[in-house]
């Protein structure tokens, strides 16, 4: 008997906004497997430090954040392998993702190496975008309202056609992608309908207006954007 | 001292699914508020019954489905009342949302008509999205990828454009609409990318290819569509 890959979504960042089945996996799990920075930091562990066994056996998968894709393959590859050993061990794994494991995240890097060979159960998680609008207080969508969810890493002649075309926007991945970001929100007159979050759910977390935002963001930030006036209000 | 408004997001149906701090919440509850239908029922209810102190003061709200916004609005002026007066005499008021508060919901409603005069609280959910991508074990984004979320309420026309310039889309709200949203995937030739889901995470949900999909869908139901040839796997 194999074991079973389990992607386990532990949201944006407050181990309380953990569900409570992504909480009892960690808990029970005896391999626990994450991403780490090169700086040996893993965001995804520190959220449910408390819950993981002290005895478990933790693989921890260094993922270089460049822009060419090689080298983070390799990495992937390479975790995977880890990970298919213990499977074929008859070992369960439990993988950790930030936010929601389908959402934007490495664990689909790792699924798509691994679903072939072994069963494969995702716990979906609270993912930044709704974290994001909690911290504003502000409705995402409502009613007949489409959402468009973009990384801000998009050229700037796509951002633009993309936000003019929607109702309601999120702009993820702002990083040192912030100035074109609220240039491109500048020009379509939209910035008194935007807000900007960073590090939702977090004790150093802050939500203001998008016209109180600081010049640089960090990676985890995100602007929401709303056209409609009150929506939400009929 | 007025009480809180605290709008709890309770995830896509799942009690398991639920956030430790939402559990909490619920669970230290004096009064409970949420929305029901016409016919008595309270999805949001059901899926924390075993949370809810015996003797919690609950408050119904009953919110008719029509087409027409009067007969909504003049509910949710009904409810945000009584919620006032609870929150009037000192009481904290826990409101309960299936997925996420913000997140195409009713408490948007009531929280447009409380906010001014009350503090608010908002605990984001998982929503039905990423549920519905776990449930078809799909990632739903990846990378520089776009999403769009489009309710299926939309005129055929606008489905169709927004659906033709996504890179991956969420249709929510199908039920009597499922055919037209259908008849625009196939004209577009992307019914063999997209999966359907419906009650996800229940013990009656389901999920499978579009194409095995039933030919009525039930209000509790979505489609997801990727474009990319396996971005994932990148
Ligand atoms: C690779 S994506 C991961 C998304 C994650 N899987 C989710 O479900 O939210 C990283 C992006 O998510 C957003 N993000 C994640 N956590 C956040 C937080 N606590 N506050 C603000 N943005 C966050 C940022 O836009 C960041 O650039
Ligand atoms: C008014 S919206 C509420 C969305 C909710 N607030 C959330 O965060 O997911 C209702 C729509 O959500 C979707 N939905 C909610 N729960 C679902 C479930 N368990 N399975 C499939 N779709 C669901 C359906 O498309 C439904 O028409």
């Amino acid at each position: 008997m194999t074991g079973r890959l389990i992607g386990v979504g532990l949201g944006p960042g407050d181990p309380e906004l953990v569900t409570r089945r992504a909480w009892q996996r960690v808990s029970e799990a005896r391999v626990i497997a994450y991403p780490v920075l090169e700086s040996g930091d893993s965001f995804a562990r520190r959220i449910v430090a408390e819950a993981i066994a002290p005895d478990a056996r933790e693989i921890a998968i260094t993922v270089p954040m460049t822009v060419a894709r090689a080298p983070a393959q390799a990495a992937y590859d390479a975790g995977a392998a880890e990970i298919a050993a213990a499977l074929d061990a008859g070992q369960d794994v439990v993988l950790l993702c930030e936010g929601d494991p389908l959402f934007y995240g490495s664990f689909m890097y790792l699924m798509a190496r691994l679903e072939d060979r072994f069963e494969v159960e995702v716990v979906p998680g609270v993912t930044s975008i709704t974290a994001c609008a909690a911290a504003l207080r502000r409705p995402l969508a409502a009613r007949t309202d489409t959402l468009t969810i973009l990384p801000g890493t998009l050229p700037e002649a796509e951002l633009e056609a993309r936000i003019a075309s929607a109702d309601a926007v999120a702009v993820m991945k702002l990083g040192r992608h912030m100035p074109k970001v609220r240039r491109v929100i500048d020009r379509l007159g939209l910035t008194a309908k935007a807000g900007y979050v960073e590090r939702a759910t977090l004790p150093e977390g802050r939500a203001c207006a998008l016209s109180d935002a600081p010049d640089t963001a960090p990676y985890f930030s995100m602007i929401l954007l709303t056209k409609g006036a009150d929506p939400w209000l009929n």
